[in-house]
């Protein structure tokens, strides 16, 4: 480790900014803490401005969760985002200390702090705006800004908010984005995109880059490495993504705009928490689908693939999935359409599987829905539902059948050859 | 528990506004956590408006410390003070929920979101002024407020502070003297002041009142159920506080201008945690003294007795005692100036100990300093040291005599028979 022993002196011209996202497990102990420091002031060093957002301590955000239950079984959402807030306030300090160990100046900001600007939808509050003039000002003093990911601040109520599920990747990107930075380094536990989750196809193979379009693709479809917004701020403000191990020095994927290679098919991914909901035996008339797919969109269900069956004699059949968690409040809105349309009934399906096969060269390319078909046929998985992209396939089978699908994807589509 | 069948129906005058501040050991455990939700209820039950001031979980701020330490050997003001106030964020937002669950709405804030404006000392700041519009807007609203003790913001800097020792007191008295509250309710682990420390003497009766001047001589006299600086609060604004214990409903101790009785002596404390230094052989020229003094100060050395000798034949000896956390520093700080004046040397004592007796009697009753002289000297105790305010006298003695002369001074003053 040269860089230990270097003068750490800040150049006020730094040669790039970037932004570094540490998560929960880079970050899980004191010895870790000390691992991302260095990893931190080893940016530095090199001349970079450098931003690092991080998360709570390991399983920090559960143990929190698990308190907030032993006090109550109610919702209180704004509570829990201030309670919840506490985990990544810990880190962020232990790491600016670990940081100032190695000779470095740093100083920490919560979300708010940091500016960053949300709605005020607790738990799933969305980034607005980011006013960094304090995280800038810490850069111009040459400092490292260590910045709470997962956390932000809505202006009217001034209250603290979350940002839910995969949150601090999107404050990193958005900072990124912000602050005009060069790049955005996603350390995670995993070493980077792989044509198929690695637990499931052993000979997956790590990609060196995939364009934004198939990284949102892909998280939508499944890929867990990434979540979409973070993917989509990076698309939109253009900035680099590279998600990388936090546990060795390798080098990742980089998720860009455009990459050397277009291949065909870059990846397999699937999903399997979510069912299916059909209306069946519903009166082909005009407004049906309107009618339930505004009510769902009121009950904020996320609905996912929809298809409507040909109508025979003027009766036909909605199906469309939903996340596992939506089930009951779907079922209900289907329920209330159903009843009001004279419709058969309502079934759920919730042993499905969604199987994707994403890849930028579907744009110029023909002829993948079929293979993948075919593919699956040989199998013996029926396919239940079919959605398309310009550059993604999903199919719904059954939920037993999908790893197997995976693999057989991975292979059918020449998959292992990929990568380096 | 009646008023937990009662309906909670606010009333836009409140019959009072009252502070109360739980510690700690109040809120150690969600079990813990609730009963506090049910006492808040309680009062806010009954007609009052409510402002709670919440501590750290148990041993939370004691964990975050060891925390740092693992990260850290090192010195880390700011990042420190914004580890351990993520420690009463959690508590106060798991105190809303509790209360929220017993159908009363309740809001927390941050020191920040308080408005509880400090000193930028990181780690010892002390508090300016309280903004309170958000703790007014919740209280007209209807509102229970928590508020997360021990923490304010540095305006300068925009930077998080913590209070130090016994912060979460002095968040709660002045926020209560803010708001112009009726009264301050401390809720403790222990039933509330007492003649002397019921460890030490287990004769030792609980005081119903005391003065703001007796509580304050006897929190600086080593009673450490409340710290001097909310005392002195609850005495420059007259908010009557009420230190009881949380465990039960007993009528704890009141703390306030005037009492109805005022006894000559209230109680006995003592501190074993000073240390007496003395620079002997000191030329008796002026200036020996405040040159010493200064520099002390100027480490921020807390020096307690001073007590110089009687000159003989031009040479005195200097004695003082400063906290033990502060031997080092003092002596470094006294070797200098004996250096420069000429003196023999510098001696440090640590095997010493205070005892005080306080009583707003004795600013129109004489005779209690020899009273406790000669209840000394019957004992074979030798004093080392004197220092007297109007209402106190305290003695240097040795320390592994302390606790005999405690006893001693509580039985031959006839502190036993005060009280209930």
């Amino acid at each position: 480790m040269v860089w230990l022993e270097a003068a750490y002196t800040y150049t006020s011209a730094p040669m790039a900014l970037v932004v570094h996202k540490y998560g929960g497990t880079s970050v899980a102990d004191a010895e870790r803490i000390r691992r991302v420091a260095h990893r931190i002031v080893g940016a530095y060093a090199e001349g970079n401005g450098v931003v690092a957002v991080v998360s709570a301590m390991g399983k920090q955000t559960d143990d929190l969760l698990a308190l907030a239950r032993d006090v109550s079984r109610h919702s209180h959402p704004r509570e829990l985002d201030m309670l919840l807030t506490a985990g990544e306030r810990v880190t962020m300090a232990l790491v600016a200390m670990a940081i100032e160990d190695l000779g470095v100046p740093a100083t920490s900001f919560t979300g708010s702090q940091a500016g960053i600007i949300t709605t005020g939808k607790h738990g799933q509050a969305e980034i607005i705006e980011i006013r960094a003039d304090r995280v800038r000002e810490g850069l111009d003093q040459g400092k490292v800004v260590i910045v709470a990911g997962f956390q932000g601040v809505d202006p009217d109520s001034r209250d603290v908010t979350t940002l839910g599920r995969g949150g601090s990747d999107a404050t990193a990107v958005a900072l990124a984005a912000a602050l005009e930075a060069d790049r955005c380094e996603i350390f995670t536990d995993v070493d980077g995109v792989f044509t198929a989750d690695p637990r499931v196809v052993p000979n997956a193979v790590k990609l060196d880059e995939v364009t934004f379009e198939e990284m949102l693709e892909l998280a939508s479809a499944g890929a867990g490495v990434l979540m979409p917004r973070s993917v989509e701020f990076g698309r939109r403000f253009k900035i680099p993504i590279h998600v990388r191990s936090s546990f060795h020095d390798g080098v990742g994927t980089w998720v860009k705009e455009d990459t050397m290679e277009q291949p065909v098919v870059r990846g397999v991914t699937y999903t399997d928490d979510e069912a299916k909901v059909t209306v069946y035996d519903v009166p082909d008339t005009p407004g049906v689908a309107a009618a339930l797919f505004e009510l769902l969109a009121a009950a904020s269900v996320n609905v996912d693939m929809i298809v409507q069956n040909v109508s025979h004699e003027g009766i036909t059949d909605i199906s469309f999935t939903v996340p596992t968690v939506s089930i009951a409040v779907a079922r209900e809105q289907a329920e209330i359409v159903a009843g009001k349309v004279d419709a058969g009934g309502v079934s759920i399906d919730d042993g499905i599987a969604k199987v994707s096969v994403v890849g930028i060269g579907m744009k110029t390319e023909s002829g993948i829905a079929a293979r993948m078909f075919r593919l699956l046929s040989e199998e013996g998985i029926n396919i239940q539902m079919i959605s398309t992209s310009p550059i993604r396939i999903s199919c719904v089978i059954r939920g037993d059948r999908v790893l197997e699908a995976v693999r057989a994807l991975h292979v059918g589509l020449g998959l292992e050859d990929e990568g380096s």
